[in-house]
């Protein structure tokens, strides 16, 4: 696809982003896991002092060209970790199923490693499920290292 | 060991901390991943805008009961997931070796854990290393759930 505009999310955004954060979830086999509401999640991103940040895919519609719409979206935040200090974390990327194989995803993640460059981030970090063979094709083709070593714990309260 | 105080970190404890921070990379097998300088730890802790917070365990000094040491620490900072909104993510917990077994571990992730339930946190969420079987049958006993199923991703810039 030629006509792919990546831009900073913008508050706006945020049910359609919602949308696609439990498109993820579903195909992550853990849709009922979305707790956030609409209102935290957009005060998270676009209150006094937001604790994430994102780029959208805006492409034209399929079959309204005049219209445009958002087919993904790539969120990030920035973790601290006592080795390297503060890095950037992709939380979600996501490209929405019927749009995919466009490059779409691929211009998300060229945008966000611009992003860590410019931000003077040292190392960039996510997880991916590991039976989520297109997602590993597609970050070792991006150079990326994944590591089966760590578990992830979790304890909810 | 009865005398166990645990007390949120001060700027003045950055050194040891860091020290710990380097005594958990060997144990973890990564002794040159550590490239964070005292400098900018400090800063990350202490500075105008914190990204991380800690809590330490002082204890009697071995041998010399009228000095307290560190004898560990717990470090966490805050991430924010798409599915619960902000958790408490715990970056490092350690006792150093020759004081473990004596509860103090335990003590810091108790904790830990009335921070996260103070703090309105819902999820408290970490890593362990496959192999490091006495950190991973402590988490069990807290009630932790361990997932093989993510694997971790890096790039470096």
């Amino acid at each position: 696809m030629q006509d792919i505009i990546i831009r900073n999310a913008r508050r706006e955004d945020c049910p359609r982003l919602l949308e696609l954060v439990r498109e993820l979830a579903v195909y992550e086999k853990a849709p009922n896991e979305v707790t956030v509401t609409l209102e935290h999640f957009t005060a998270s991103g676009f209150g006094e002092k937001p604790v994430w940040w994102a780029f959208v895919a805006s492409v034209p519609q399929p079959g309204n060209s005049d219209e445009r719409m958002i087919a993904g979206f790539a969120l990030y935040y920035i973790r601290y970790s006592t080795w390297k200090g503060q890095t950037m974390y992709l939380e979600d990327i996501l490209v929405t199923e019927s749009l995919r194989g466009q490059g779409i995803g691929q211009r998300l993640f060229d945008r966000l490693l611009e992003e860590a460059r410019e931000k003077g981030f040292k190392r960039v970090t996510w997880q991916v499920l590991d039976w989520n063979e297109p997602a590993i094709n597609f970050y070792k083709r991006q150079g990326a290292r994944l590591d089966p070593e760590w578990l992830n714990a979790t304890i909810d309260l």
